[in-house]
Parts: structure tokens; C-alpha cells; sequence
């Protein structure tokens, strides 16, 4: 199983070199093409690579996710104590939106992935189709905020259920069109002798949101709450019917009834999820949320010129240093985002296949890097000292704390299973294990450190958030440092008169100069 | 060449098909890694394939690009007569900043690709540096919209100098870094002799920019104009120098003087620009475009719980007729938006090779497409049959139009050297020749046609508009039969008696059934 990993790897290294020497190397591709068998090869007339199709979906559908964290983030905050109350809830029920909304556009994007790891080749046709259903996509948040606007108006729910139901149909309509044409289909399935059997299969799982919202929308009229207990059970459908069957199999001691060769639509922790996608999603996420406040920014913050002339005497530096904190506020939570993202990246470097669960836990990790912008508006928005200042920073730092932890615990899952879903350099005892763990513990840390610090410190909170926000990106450029140092420290404090790790060190040293994928040599 | 070609075509299915069976393809994989000659193989430890750092920052870029629409669209136009004309010197300035970020921002990502064409690996400090770099540039609009608001005054151009410097800083720091550390460069650089020469011409040319906008900071605070003049040139540079150059040798008839080796840095208008990239920038701004009047729906539009009671007698469905415009220019603009990204996933699908004058052009296709949903609400701003209105409709056509138009020329500058940048199916007399100019002339031609029609016939302009938007995403659906259908009429009608032409229908019939790669077997 090892050395399957490794050949993975190196085959992910090698598609690059072959993109880049795509205009020289004639031999080594032609002797490659020898090899693959010709079903690989087959294809028709018309049929493209989903690629660039899945990327464009990914770009759409991350944007639809974040951007409800908009109207959270306009909502004006006043001091007034009277008026904060209902504007309390006016922001309880937005930010419900935002994560509801978070919540279903990323359901429907895992069941975007899961059509499209059965269905690898496309058409003209499946493309149109699918940006049908990308435009229903996008509809959704809208849905949402009718339905939060007006919780007892059935309008909101047969809008939603409405959406719901015709992207099933045309998933259904995608389905029938690929399993038609055999070639677009995956190889396994295409060489699978049950295809019958799959198509069914498939269909059934994904009918089964549509019906069951078809459901939702006729309860509405009668007893519109519970269209609402429907639509959440929709939701969770794949985690009730999954717990339900482990609590059956346990209870009985039965083995699972799933024959072997149902690859797809399983619905497993464990199932794989493409692993570029979850990549590109993810760019998707962390882009927007980095440049959501330079769009506001843009917007707002240019003062008129009369106001200018009037108010500050002509002088723009002075009319500019009233939105300081605005700027500051961008800079702080580009830099926080871009370094979530940069260890984000640096994890799934060394992930060689992602699961379901490491999908749900990363969609977790994104929701809250989703409010991180809003959060640092807060920080710079009430008057230094104050309670709500103390308020905002300590909410900064809760999430950050577990946007990072949520990262931190992808490496977890995936270190329980790490034979199949991480590359050797990260596993227990691999080389850069500790550096690994340090990168992705330094967020939650400082941000748990900075929490407890403004708790005792309340008074100088403002100075200890800034002060980290400059910090971080510095610790990061010194980390692997940083982590040489406190090893050495720990081996010189624990077991000072043992030669053996320190030879393991200088092997470690060694190795860091050899080519990387030795194993190939 | 032609074989060389096709060679590139299939290693590129190869690839998809290599990414698909990563867990099984062993035997295969291994005897393609023989045949890699080792200098491809080596690496150092930590460093990192930069694809998806680069598809992160071409994310940014491109959303950053298309942003500064939204002060344009959210600028209220009035119908009074006396505001409007202080209204439209403001949408021309918007417009003007709009324009301007996506002409600077697009130069600053074709320098970044220049960049990552000559450093292809990454470690963490790159990453971080390039982080750095993009938060400068997602800063840029706001400097343009100083600029804009406040022209006469020094700030904005000291700002953008500021920026422009500190981004050449840090990509010198990115060059001097990766060529302290050869093996993060491209192959070719590293196996050349002359490797500091190559890194003396890259900083000259990276330096030359940051310069220029000294001197413009200079000078700004002795004579203003003079810097604006000098940033023009400064983006207009790499053009104006090739011109200068072009025009020496055609008077002085001497032959180019640049060494043959120096492949990057060149800005020749063949310079290959890398086709991934080119891609993922358009995913992102289509994407961005497309979405961008759901954001404004989703905020504007959710009426008020106690405006519907007051107002409308507690009927939401009627408090929501109000925003039915709205709706429509949500839905046509993401058809359109959707339908262009279509057209230019089919192009790009055969394109092979990206280069500089074909980015240019594509980057005009995009600037038009971003203007889309503006122009889309603008047209159902207006009361039915006013004069506005039929404005409003013929600006959308136009915009169409030139975003269709320069996608076609994109095609036809790829055919002028069809060897070296297209599949071989889509050059004269290729298979799919004629299809990809149907796909491609669609747009324009049907921008057109509504644009005279609503010219003769502008009392139905809305009509004609709302059947056009309803009917182009049916034609592209049945265009194959279309385009078939044409050609035989076209056959029928000039050569009625010859039956040369019919066996080659038929004998693209018969290819159509073939596998797609037939040229491997």
C-alpha cells in the first residue's frame, strides 16, 4: 500500500513535467500511450474533458456560498442600546442565512462532484445543462433570505422547493443523457456489466431530494412547519440514513450490505471526493473572502470631494484618516485569509486523497474563514477601549481559533487512515510530520493565546490583536526555523545524553538535499 | 509539425486519464517514468508544484479585475433631466476607473504569468512573497478611484506609485530568491549556461516599471499631468517599444537582435502565454460576472416585513412583482454570461497554445463581458417604450456584440498560425471547422440583428430582446444540426450536381463514430 502512494505522487509530479515539456518529449509520451489500454483512448466526436467545466462550477458556487456574508456585514451596528436589541436579531437572522445558504450550496456541490465522478466525459449538451443548473444554484441564497424574512410565508419554501425540484430533474435529465452514451461515463462503470444497475442506483439517491421536497411544498400549505422539519431532514438525509445503518449493524453484529463493486454514490465517511475540486472550491472561498472588504472599501470609502473641501479644508490626507481603520481592517484580514489559505495549501499538498468527512470538515473550516472579514470590520468600528471592542477582537479570535482547528483536524482524520490518504513525508515519524503540525497549530494557538490575553489585559486588547496581526506572517517566514530550534531544545531538555536523535537530525539534514523522489532512482 | 501537434493533443487526454486511474495505472506509469530523463525528476525538499498557488492568485486577479463594476452599477440614474447630466459625468468616471483597474490589473497579471512561466516550483517563502504581492495589487482599484474622484490632487498617484514600487520590490526579491535556488526554475533556465544573464534581463525588466512610477511620483508634485502621461506610457510600454523596434527594422531592413535563446521576456506578440492560466482568469471573471446581480438581489431586494403588511395588505407575492424586472436581468444576464463562458470553453478546448496578442484580445472580450450586468439592469430600469429604455437595450447589444467579436477574432488570429495554436479539427477544412465558427458567430451576429431590429422597430425593442434572450440558449443547443442543415443547403443551392461534396458528409458521419484519438492507434 506504501509504495502505491509513493507511485501516486510521483505520478502527480510527473503530469507537470509532462506539461511543460508537452512540445519535446515525443519518446517518453509515445512509449506512455503504448501502455495505456485502449479503452483509456476511446472517445467520440464532440466530447471534451470535464475539467474546465467542474472549475468554472467550483468558481461559481464558492462565490454563491460567501457571498451572503454580505448583508451580515452591511447591517449597521448602532450604540444606541434600544435600537441594538432588534438589530441584534436582524443580524441573528442574517448570519442564519449566511450559514444555511453556506450549508445548502455546499450539499449541492458535493452532489455536483459525486454526478461528476460517475460522468468524467462531456458534451455540448451536458454543459448547457449544467449551467442551468448552476443558475438555479445561484438562486438559492435568495430563497433563503424570503424564507428568513418571512418564516411564516409559504412563498419562500415553494420557491426553494421549486428550485430544488427542477435542478433534480435536469441531474435526472444529465444522468439518463450520460448513461445514453456509454463513452462519457467513468471506465469503471463503462466496463461494468450492472450499468442498469448504477444508472438506477443513481437515480434513486438523486430523486429522492426532489421528492422529498415535492413533499415539503404540499405540507406548506397545510402545516408550513413541517416543510421546515422536511427540508432539514433533506439536509441530513445522508447522515440519518448512514447513522441509523451503523447503529442496525452494530446492534446486530451484521456486515454491511453494500455490494462491492457500488463505488459511487455511497455516502460513506469515507467515500473519495475529487480532490482538485475541493481544491478549487476552497480558492474559490478564501479569494472572495480576502477581497470582500476591498469591495466595500472601494465603494464607501472615497470621500466626496465637496465634503472634502467643506469638512477638512481641501485636505484629503485628513478626510482619509478617518476610514484608518478600515484600511487597517483590510490589510488584517487579507493577511489572516492568505495565511489560512497558505496552510491550507501546504496541507493538501501532501493529501493524496480526500474523503467525505475531510470534505464536511474543511466546508466547516471555510464557513468560519467566511466570517472572518466581518469580524475584523467589528474590531475597528467601536470607539478604542470600549466593551464592544473587547467584544469584536475576542470574536475575531474565536473564529480564527476555529477556522485553524477545523484545518488541524482534517490532518487528524486523515492521519488515522494515513497509509491511504497522506503522503509519507507527513505520517507518523515522516520528515516534515512536526513542521506540518506546527503550521497548522500556530493559528488556533495565537489565536487562543490572544483570546486569553485580552481577557486579562482588557485594556490594551486592541494593542495585542494588531501586534499578532503583525506578528503572524513573520512567524510563518521563520516557522521551519522555529521548529528546528524547539526540537533541538526538546531532545536537549528530555534526553540530553542520547547521540541517537541527533544523528537523526543530520540524516534529516542530508536527506533535505537529495533530489525529492528518490524513490524513483 | 503537424504530428507534433496531435502528439500534444493526446499527452493532454493522457494526462485526465493518467489523473483518473492514479490508483491502478502502475506498470504504466512506471515505464513513462523511465523514459524521464532525470534532470525533470529533480527537487528539493519543500519545494512544491506552483499550479495551485497560481490558480489562487489568478482567482484574485480576476475578481479584483471585475469589481470596480459595481460603483458603476450601483450609481442611481435619474430621469430628471437636471440631475442626470451631474449623474452621467459621474457614470463616466466610474466607468473610467472600472476601464482603467481592468486594463492595469490584467497588465499586472500577465506580468505575474511571465513571472511563474519562468519559476515553475514553489516553496513557502515564494508563496508568502507572492501573497504579499497580491494584496498590493487587490489594493490597486481603490488608487484608481482616488485618482479618479480626486485628479488634480497628489495622494492617488502617490498611493499607486507606492504600490507599483513595493510590488517590484517584492518580485525582484521573488527573482533574486528563485535564482539563488536553481531548481525552482524552469528546466530550461536551469540547464542553460547563461543563467545570469537571464536573471540580469528579467530584473531589468521587472525594475522598469517601479522606476517609471518614481520618476511619475517625482514629478507629480511639480507638475502633475506630466506623471499621468508617464503612467500611460508605462503600461503601454512592452507595446510601444515593439512598435518602436518594428518600424526600425522596416526602415533600416536589419533583421531582430535579440539572441535566439531568450524565450521569456521577449514581448513579442507570439510570446506563449501559459493556457491554464489564461483559462482560470476567465473562469473567474465569467464567474464573478455571472454572479454579481445575485449579490444585489439578495440585498436589495427582500422587502421589508412591515412594508409588505403597510403597503401591499401583508401579500408578499405582490410586494415581490415590483422586483420582477430585477429578476429578468439576473436570469438573462447569467444566460448570457453562461453562454459566452460556453463559447469560450469550446475555443479554448482547441486551442493549443496561448499567446500574448491572443490574451490581449481576450482580455477585450472580458472587459466587455464585465460590463454585461450593468447593462442588463439597465435595461429594465426604464419605463416600457421610453427613450432610456431603447438606450439601454442597443448598449446591451452592443456590449454582446463586441464580447462575441473579439472571441471570434481570437479564433482567427489562432488560424492565421493555425500549426503551432490550434487542434487540428478546427483549422481549414477541419472537421469541426465550420461548427466552431457557428458557436463563435452566434453572438455577435444575433447582437446585431436585435440592435437593427430594435432600430426599425423600436416600439417592440423590449419584445424582440426578451424573444432573443429566450431563444439563444435553444439555438446553441441545436446548432450541430443547424450548422449540418446550412451546409447542405449551401451545397444544395451552388453545387447541385456535384456528389464530391456529399461523400465527404458522409464520410464525416462515419468519422463521428470513430474513437476521438484515431491518430494513436
Amino acid at each position: 500500500m506504501g509504495e502505491n502512494d509513493d507511485s501516486e505522487i510521483i505520478e502527480h509530479h510527473v503530469e507537470e513535467e509532462m506539461e511543460k515539456r508537452a512540445n519535446r518529449s515525443h519518446t517518453a509520451s509515445s512509449s506512455f500511450l503504448e501502455s495505456v489500454t485502449p479503452s483509456d483512448r476511446e472517445g467520440h466526436s464532440g466530447t471534451q474533458s470535464s475539467h474546465r467545466l467542474l472549475a468554472y462550477s467550483d468558481a461559481l458556487i464558492s462565490i454563491i456560498a460567501t457571498v451572503m456574508i454580505l448583508p451580515v456585514a452591511h447591517t449597521k451596528v448602532e450604540d444606541n442600546e434600544e435600537l441594538r436589541q432588534s438589530v441584534q436579531v436582524l443580524l441573528t437572522t442574517k448570519i442564519a442565512v449566511y450559514l444555511m445558504t453556506f450549508l445548502i450550496v455546499t450539499v449541492a456541490w458535493a452532489a455536483h462532484i459525486r454526478l461528476f465522478q460517475v460522468i468524467v466525459r462531456i458534451d455540448d449538451c451536458l454543459a448547457l445543462l449544467n449551467l442551468a443548473c448552476m443558475m438555479l444554484i445561484t438562486f438559492l441564497p435568495y430563497t433563503f433570505s424570503l424564507m428568513a424574512t418571512f418564516p411564516e410565508h409559504v412563498l419562500g419554501i415553494l420557491l426553494f422547493c421549486g428550485c430544488v425540484m427542477v435542478m433534480g430533474v435536469i441531474q435526472s435529465l444529465i444522468v439518463l443523457y450520460a448513461f445514453s452514451r456509454p463513452f462519457l461515463l467513468n471506465e469503471q462503470i463503462q466496463i461494468s456489466e450492472n450499468q442498469a444497475f448504477y444508472k438506477q442506483h443513481i437515480l434513486k439517491v438523486i430523486m429522492r431530494v426532489p421528492i422529498m421536497c415535492l413533499f415539503a411544498s404540499i405540507f406548506s400549505f397545510i402545516f408550513f412547519q413541517l416543510s421546515y422539519v422536511l427540508l432539514a431532514i433533506v439536509i441530513f438525509l445522508p447522515y440519518i440514513s448512514q447513522g441509523l445503518k451503523w447503529c442496525r449493524n452494530k446492534a446486530i453484529g451484521q456486515v454491511e450490505e453494500t455490494p462491492d463493486s457500488m463505488l459511487f454514490y455511497t455516502y460513506l465517511p469515507n467515500e473519495p471526493l475529487t480532490k482538485e475540486r475541493v481544491e478549487a472550491f476552497s480558492d474559490g472561498v478564501y479569494a472572495i473572502v480576502a477581497t470582500l472588504l476591498i469591495l466595500d472599501i472601494c465603494e464607501d470609502n472615497v470621500p466626496d470631494p465637496a465634503v472634502v473641501q467643506k469638512q477638512f479644508g481641501g485636505s484629503l490626507i485628513a478626510a482619509l484618516q478617518s476610514y484608518g481603520p478600515e484600511y487597517l481592517a483590510y490589510f488584517g484580514s487579507f493577511a489572516t485569509v492568505g495565511l489560512l489559505w497558505f496552510v491550507h495549501h501546504s496541507l493538501f499538498l501532501h493529501v493524496t486523497k480526500t474523503t467525505r468527512f475531510m470534505g464536511l470538515l474543511n466546508t466547516l473550516s471555510l464557513a468560519f474563514v467566511g466570517g472572518l472579514p466581518l469580524a475584523y470590520q467589528l474590531t475597528h468600528e467601536f470607539p478604542r477601549n470600549s466593551r464592544n471592542e473587547l467584544e469584536a477582537i475576542q470574536i475575531s479570535c474565536v473564529i480564527i481559533f476555529f477556522a485553524g482547528i477545523f484545518q488541524l483536524t482534517i490532518w487528524v482524520v486523515a492521519l488515522y487512515n494515513e497509509q491511504e490518504t497522506l503522503h509519507p513525508y507527513v505520517r507518523y515519524g515522516g520528515r516534515e510530520h512536526v513542521f506540518m503540525l506546527a503550521k497548522l497549530a500556530l493559528y488556533p494557538c495565537v489565536a487562543l493565546g490572544t483570546f486569553f490575553l485580552t481577557c486579562i489585559l482588557s485594556k490594551f486588547s486592541a494593542s495585542i490583536f494588531h501586534l499578532m496581526e503583525i506578528t503572524v506572517p513573520f512567524a510563518f517566514l521563520v516557522l521551519r526555523l522555529l521548529v528546528r530550534v524547539g526540537l533541538a531544545l526538546l531532545r536537549l531538555i528530555f534526553c540530553p545524553d542520547r547521540s541517537e536523535p541527533k544523528t537523526a537530525i543530520e540524516q534529516e539534514e542530508e536527506e533535505a538535499r537529495v533530489p525529492f523522489n528518490p524513490i524513483v532512482t
